[in-house]
């Protein structure tokens, strides 16, 4: 035998044993039901993508995160006698870091074959090679829904609706949907003097107001050069504006002018219909310094947090410009997506246990003198019955054997007596 | 805007589009359906897995195929320096090339927190760099059970009765579960005057038999330089046993003295305990020809076929010395893996819709007249009576609108009409 080598998974990448994957799956499918229930598909995409659609520029930050694919066979043994080799060149492939940018290229790809409006469900893993530290993994699960075809906010009202349901579905309540748009933001900094060609580097820090608070925020800004009198106003326009959160009335009339209705009248629809239907389960507000990461947002943005933890546990907004670089011609977009892993954390911490569906029986039968045929016959029987049944050679050491299936939920067994007896169920508890 | 991108997926790698992934999602659920009723348990191993370990040898000809990724960051640029740069240090990870690889690792790393026996189910993507061709992809499917902890055959019958039951909720029936036993294949070889070190490669070309025949085996064997006494005799005598199939005693006595009972009788307990609970559903048969490709196993294998389709869809065995190569102690082991893109593509060939458990609906609604609130509760009423409900804002083409959602499966429709107005529902079909 040859020297044992590690079994630790690669750095950053996780094991997960039965009980984890349970909660997951459970997770999984409390989800998808529910945006099943509003029309939503699933629809997949591979998880490699050519490495120069990856590399295009729609990633923001996670565009340093790419896990590339080598190039292989002659095309990579044309690179490595590259006297100029370059690190560019050497991979073909990449592993996809959102949902996002494949599910545009998907829609561009499959226009022909799919119903419009598009609205799509995506569950699966992606991949940021982020350094490894506690609690933060190069492989993870994303989870969103995304509208393609309308341009109406019945879009963001129909994804805020479904999203929401679904996290009820998990058992969440007395969260809140936060709400704005990115034109509010981009028109709010030009009526306070910053700079059109500075706003995305504007939005990054106005992104952090939670992390570092106002006052990081606003030594962020004057250390970026931006002027004082625009800082301050700015930031007391947000402060005073998000403190009235729930007055929508006052809150747009404290809006600069140039917000215009034909900006502020979807939104603050989708605000009136999803309160009315919330029936006091979970908040909707206008929250105009909701800024969102990523670059590619055109019109409504949304966040939902829950009480008592810090990170939001789903984020989304409208994308009207992005399909377009892919098929020449813009439709209308807009996702929703749950951040999955921290809902999974969030029900670990709070010890939720999966409701099991089926009881769990083990049948144990001596093999050398019991019929294999008979006890894999009656094991069938119950199956019938809804248990979940596993059929086991009896051990010489029968007790440590009844230990170990007791730790697998199994609840009761039966010790197998020839073909016509009745099973007699023991339960373990009771041992 | 930019020049559009290609929209393709990457070469090998496909888009799935609602109605296939509704069709694997189905075939998935029953699989998994059937594999828990057993007492198996769903586990998950990371996607990309550290180079060294894939590259380890356990893959046989799949090693060539091993998807690599690049290195990153100021590893990357040392290696880049590196005036003997060497193609094998540019990666340390890959993508895993199938799952037993994964779980085996994965048993070894998290031994004290799994139940004794372990039985699990993996269902997930795994990747080989195949030359693209038509019908054989880069990212495919694999779906596995593996029972780790369980030395007699029970594991066996176990696994081979669970893929069958699997099967037939698929809707297969008909096909043959073929068995055999390496241990009988080396020593029939080892009878007929083969040498013993040359076994691997004797056992690549016998595995051959269903693609190129009686003749094709013959030249390869004669080709490889093995002495015609042995290729004759051996041929012989493994048609003769093959034709005799249906008659276990016959093939018994033909088989040479030194197959012992040792590894005769856990065998025939495994075809006659299948046999008498298959119920004429399905066959199975001891098949001396049956080699399976992979280098690892060490006692029985196994492999279905269905009439009327060539390829198998399923195979596994048992694999007792690869746990430990990682634990520093072996732990009996024996797996058997549904062939799922195999499985897809032929119910795709049938025709076959999965069945659909809802009905869906589609609420159109005058977004400039009608309130959005009362439109988004007038479809969560629907949808609490377990009714798929989209919401859509009506356009001004509506028999356009109409004609596209009848495209996707919606069956009926409703014109919104005011707040307390009985939706009236209309059927698609009868427009």
């Amino acid at each position: 035998m040859d020297k044992p080598i590690s079994a630790a998974p690669a750095a950053g990448m996780r094991d997960m044993v039965p009980s984890e994957v349970a909660l997951r799956d459970w997770a999984i499918h409390v989800i998808t039901n529910s945006y099943e229930q509003f029309g939503f598909t699933r629809i997949e995409t591979p998880i490699m993508e050519n490495i120069n659609l990856l590399r295009r520029g729609e990633g923001g930050e996670n565009l340093q995160l790419i896990f590339e694919v080598l190039k292989r066979g002659e095309k990579l043994e044309r690179e490595l006698k590259n006297p100029e080799l370059k690190r560019e060149s050497l991979a073909d492939l990449g592993l996809r870091f959102d949902l996002t940018v494949p599910l545009v290229r998907f829609y561009a790809n499959n226009i022909s074959s799919l119903p419009n409006p598009l609205k799509a469900i995506q569950i699966g893993p992606v991949f940021r090679a982020e350094s490894p530290q506690v609690g933060r993994f190069r492989q993870f699960t994303q989870c969103d829904i995304d509208i393609i075809g309308v341009k109406s906010e019945v879009a963001e009202m129909e994804l805020v609706q479904a999203t929401s349901n679904a996290l009820l579905g998990l058992g969440f309540t007395g969260f809140t949907v936060r709400i704005n748009d990115r034109r509010i933001l981009a028109l709010l900094a030009e009526a306070f003097g910053f700079a059109k060609e500075r706003t995305d580097r504007l939005f990054i820090t106005l992104d952090k107001l939670d992390k570092i608070g106002v006052d990081g925020v606003r030594k962020e800004l004057e250390n970026d050069g931006h002027e004082n009198k625009s800082i301050s106003g700015l930031i007391d326009f947000l402060v005073a504006t998000a403190n009235a959160k729930g007055d929508l009335k006052g809150q747009r009339a404290s809006l600069p002018d140039l917000i215009t209705d034909e900006i502020w009248q979807p939104l603050q629809n989708v605000v009136n219909a999803i309160q009315t239907i919330s029936q006091g389960q979970f908040k909707i507000e206008f929250d105009p310094t909701l800024v969102r990461g990523m670059g590619y947002y055109t019109g409504m943005i949304f966040e939902i947090s829950c009480e008592g933890y810090s990170s939001s546990v789903a984020g989304g907004g409208r994308y009207d410009k992005m399909v377009g670089k892919f098929s020449g011609r813009d439709v209308p977009a807009c996702g929703f997506s749950i951040g999955f892993e921290r809902i999974v954390s969030i029900l670990t911490e709070k010890g939720f246990q999966p409701p099991s569906q089926r009881e769990r029986l083990a049948i144990i039968f001596d093999s050398d003198r019991d019929n294999a045929a008979d006890v894999l016959a009656a094991a069938t029987d119950l199956r019938k019955k809804n248990y979940v049944v596993g059929v086991y050679a009896r051990k010489k050491e029968m007790k440590k054997q009844l230990d170990q299936l007791s730790t697998q939920q199994f609840t009761r067994y039966a010790v197998f007596r020839g073909k016509d007896a009745e099973l007699e169920l023991k339960s373990f508890k009771s041992e």
